[in-house]
């Protein structure tokens, strides 16, 4: 771990970068302490990177993939493998241990897929040239992020009208990913057409994402943010202050079912019920299309401490039973469309989910048996 | 202020008891600190009253109505008025001063009305018979409360099942009344009666009464009790935890439109969706008759520093707006059920909230115009 100024350093106009790729190793911004300490770490291990995403230092979807990623140069490129299967020993195991950091985010295990296939593809290169194109594979996964942010943005501005106020949920922004995020990536995108938006966010318990991360981002930025409790997103949408949300996504089936924080169900019936647009952002990475539906999808349940423990002070009494997954599933049917780098899909989310699979037609760029 | 063990001393079985009159003082359990600190609060004026309703050292809307009481008597008793004009007017400006601790709980004004009227009725009496009688108003408040638990508890019993799981939210126990509490007197009840009951409680963010209160007085009752973070309350609802919900209220209009806790219309929308009976348990000093629906509620707004500030630590950035509303309306057309000590009041509420006004046929039991 070293500290310093790596945002002050790689602010990219008003969004911030959260990780970054130097001299072969990793830098993340913590974010477990943000937005009061700004404290980098160095992961020079896959152990590192897997102890940094189990710890929430480094979270979001496509986030996690990228760091998996890299995760994976980090754990070969050292490798003093003479041999092609010797190598791709070493590379199975450290993907499966990287594999083995959290459940839900399908980005995670699309990208590790990914420097997979890469190996194979190349396995008749010497290695020294395979570790250089696992390399570049990582850093592709991370600049094509970034790329896919602002397609995100763009498509999914054009459901924002002028003077919405949105509503957001835990954190899809800059520090969810590559780029400028994906529901975030919406919110700047019609931010900088001028649409003169205004964005609620609910704090995001029980590690307070929407609080701590998304307000700071988007008070960094300029747009007008209002902070709510999570207890009151069905009365903010009563008395009509909210004209639709986005929320980002973790994992979506091939039915449009949708896991993503804990939290997101909630908001989603609550938005069907006062007829409040509900929009998902994510890249193509996100989805998992072998499996029927969101009930397939495994959900994290983390340790009861991140609810009763606040700051190191307990919150509720001894001994008591706490319930803590850390993810939902809002099914197809109460979204109102799911906005990619490939465009936006609506219902029937089943049909429009494989047309845009077969349009993408790549085995690398979407999981679906083919 | 005195330190002590007033809960240690006061446990009536397995209920706590929240206040006390003691020797023409109120002691008052200090809920801010609870569940970690047990310290008393001695209140020897309606000004210290007012101050103890307004930060939530004394909370919940009958307990709010008992206090209030007790602090018109606080304020009278040594009164050196010779003549009723002058006590009047001395009471009546104790009276104001307490009606301007908090705006939403109807039972505060059900209360000092109950008092004005107490005067009034006796303006005939010696001064110092009247301060007496005054006296035994405020205490037969505080006991009539105690009784209406009881009866709301045996009456709302009827409506849960064997093995029933219930969600309650926030704190409507034998902290919020002078007895076993509204919806906890229910679930209290009900587990007397051998129903094998559990109950999941949302921590109710921001002053986290779910958690800190209900937990603890139902770990206390030994009634298994589940915790969970308010946006978890749809997911747990959609895997079929929930059996059926039951919250306490501030303030029920004619409608039945009812003002709670914030985070109670986000439930009764859940509970629709779902299909799980939602009901309210409130004693008649809640009702206001005299309001055509909810809008006509006032919905107090609290301080930011309640949500941005977590015990002394700040959760979100410097500077940005937070909406901060302690309470929320649910319609009447949410609510299953309204449990009275007078009976479980069924829809529709307008026809039937008025049968219930005539049966009481009291004035001074139900606020109404007649």
């Amino acid at each position: 771990m070293s500290g310093g100024g790596l945002t002050s350093k790689k602010e990219m106009g008003s969004v911030i970068e959260a990780i970054k790729w130097v001299n072969g190793r990793l830098e993340i911004l913590d974010q477990t302490r943000l937005p009061f300490q700004f404290t980098n770490l160095v992961c020079q291990t896959p152990e590192e990177v897997r102890e940094a995403i189990r710890k929430l230092r480094v979270r979001g979807a496509p986030l996690i993939g990228i760091v998996g990623a890299y995760g994976v140069v980090l754990g070969i490129q050292n490798s003093e493998s003479s041999n092609y299967i010797e190598f791709k020993n070493e590379l199975d195991t450290v993907i499966n241990l990287l594999k083995d950091s959290r459940p839900t985010a399908q980005n995670l295990f699309w990208a590790l897929n990914r420097m997979q296939r890469c190996c194979e593809r190349n396995r008749n290169k010497e290695i020294s040239v395979l570790k250089e194109l696992l390399k570049k594979e990582a850093v592709k996964i991370h600049q094509d992020d970034k790329k896919r942010c602002l397609r995100i943005g763009e498509n999914g501005a054009q459901l924002i009208r002028e003077g919405d106020t949105i509503l957001t949920h835990c954190n899809a922004g800059a520090l969810a990913t590559g780029g400028i995020g994906t529901a975030l990536g919406v919110i700047y995108t019609a931010n900088r057409e001028g649409k003169g938006i205004k964005v609620f966010v609910d704090e995001t318990r029980p590690l307070l994402q929407g609080a701590r991360l998304t307000a700071w981002e988007l008070k960094h930025a300029g747009i007008p943010v209002t902070l709510i409790c999570d207890n009151m997103v069905g009365w903010v949408m009563k008395k009509g202050l909210i004209d639709c949300c986005i929320v980002g996504a973790d994992r979506i089936a091939s039915n449009g079912d949708t896991a993503n924080k804990i939290g997101t169900y909630n908001i989603s019936v609550l938005a069907c019920h006062h007829k409040i647009p509900f929009y998902i952002a994510a890249p193509i990475s996100t989805f998992d299309l072998n499996l029927k539906d969101g009930s397939e999808i495994p959900i994290e349940e983390r340790g009861e401490e991140e609810v009763i423990n606040w700051h190191g002070k307990r919150i509720a009494p001894k001994d008591i039973d706490v319930y803590t997954p850390a993810f939902d599933v809002t099914p197809g049917e109460y979204i109102t469309a799911i906005i990619t780098e490939h465009g936006i899909i609506y219902p029937p989310y089943k049909e429009n989910l494989k047309v845009i699979a077969n349009k993408i037609g790549e085995n690398s760029q979407i999981n679906i048996d083919k």
